[in-house]
């Protein structure tokens, strides 16, 4: 997976990208990483990239030509997808992570100051893509959010420890708390089921804290996962008819027995 | 206002945040940065912060010792807002940006491998913070994504050229498309009413792409903006209703004509 990243600062992308996991990618070329900084490409001896806005307000903003030239310079076969991070744009998640790892090579475009002129990135831009509902200082952050959660999809990129299985977003269902050593720390225990052994009781406890918790945190994820999973709730009902019939069953044992 | 950042890759965080507009209000003193590597707070000889995850499963989770240790080592006032980043957690905002910039002081925890050991958590973070449905690698850049929102809502921070007016968000909306030199840019000319100087025009063609664009690229912004802005369409239902008033005397007037 090749990444090409336009940006006037390219080496916040690079400090970022070339340590921990990712960096240990990038020296064992499971990753390639290619920043082009804006800013080479200005036309003028000020370099500038940036101007006033058209129609007035404040802020500046990224002319159409060096965005375009430093593109063009990349030379990336067409079709190659080609990101533009925005608020204005598809909300990013783990399906879109998973649809852009697919991909051999990925172009991203940093915006900064107001934000680029509308024509270039209608000219070159595939994927307008926002990260969340907040404003930024700068495009750099959300091309590492996508890069990372790309990467990670990556086969090879995740080593021992860092397990890609029983992630949230699975299945639309948060993860559960999880507990490691020592069993007692400060007052506070694992709970005990943990320490149980039994791996069928372990999963149930788990599955039940996931959809406690993403019903209580996230009822949007919650009904989405609901709406698949008829069978879970048929398969509750049955549980509970058993148990009631076991306790009506006990109940009358208890009365025949009173009335001996 | 000071962020603490408490974190095994505190390279990652400085070195990012040492650039740009964030870099530049560190040096500044509007901003402080202080990173804490957890690892120092190891308790045994081979420098270990994780284990194994109690009832099974792959990858491994951090101890909640050493994170105890790190966040005690601030010595922080009592209340300050302990922020751990997590997919388990509010979905952070625009607002919840807002809501942050009033504090004084942020202390970050970045998890990595599966997690952080959930005593931990439920001891000291106040704020449990989902940057979007996504998994990364570790909670370094959803830490920053909030510490780089945040800054820029701090006065000062953001310079000229870097207006915070006018962004998306406010009221729901996202940004209109924006132009700048030069108005003819290949076979690309900018859109002709914000040439025009009519402030006015100019106003309204923003006001209605934003609404376009919202309702088309996020109908949950639009219905939000929409529920409390009653008076646009009593104010647009006036504007039609008049236009057809004009329409109809204007033919009126013309049947007359044709009738003399």
């Amino acid at each position: 997976m090749k990444f090409d990243v336009l940006t006037l600062f390219p080496e916040q992308i690079s400090s970022f990208f070339s340590e921990s996991i990712t960096g240990r990618a990038l020296k064992d070329g499971l990753l390639q990483l290619n920043t082009v900084n804006i800013r080479d490409f200005s036309k003028d001896r000020h370099n500038s990239v940036d101007d006033y806005t058209y129609g007035g307000g404040a802020g500046m903003l990224m002319m159409p030509g060096p965005v375009y030239d430093a593109f063009e310079s990349l030379k990336v076969r067409p079709g190659t997808r080609v990101v533009y991070t925005t608020p204005v744009g598809r909300v990013f998640d783990q399906s879109y992570a998973e649809e852009l790892a697919k991909e051999d090579e990925i172009v991203f475009i940093c915006g900064h100051y107001e934000g680029i002129d509308e024509r270039v990135i209608d000219k070159i831009v595939t994927d307008r893509i926002s990260i969340g509902d907040y404003v930024l200082t700068g495009g750099e952050l959300p091309a590492l959010v996508i890069m990372d959660s790309v990467s990670r999809l990556v086969p090879g990129v995740l080593g021992n420890g860092e397990s890609g299985a029983d992630e949230s977003f699975q299945d639309h269902l948060l993860e559960y708390p999880q507990y490691t050593r020592p069993d007692k720390w400060l007052d506070m225990e694992v709970p005990e089921i943990l320490l149980s052994g039994d791996h069928a009781a372990v999963d149930e406890w788990r599955l039940e804290e996931s959809i406690r918790i993403t019903r209580k945190l996230r009822p949007d994820l919650y009904e989405k996962w609901a709406a698949s999973h008829e069978e879970y709730f048929i398969k509750k009902e049955k549980k509970a008819r058993k148990e009631a019939e076991k306790e009506r069953k006990r109940l009358k044992k208890l009365a025949n027995t009173e009335n001996l």
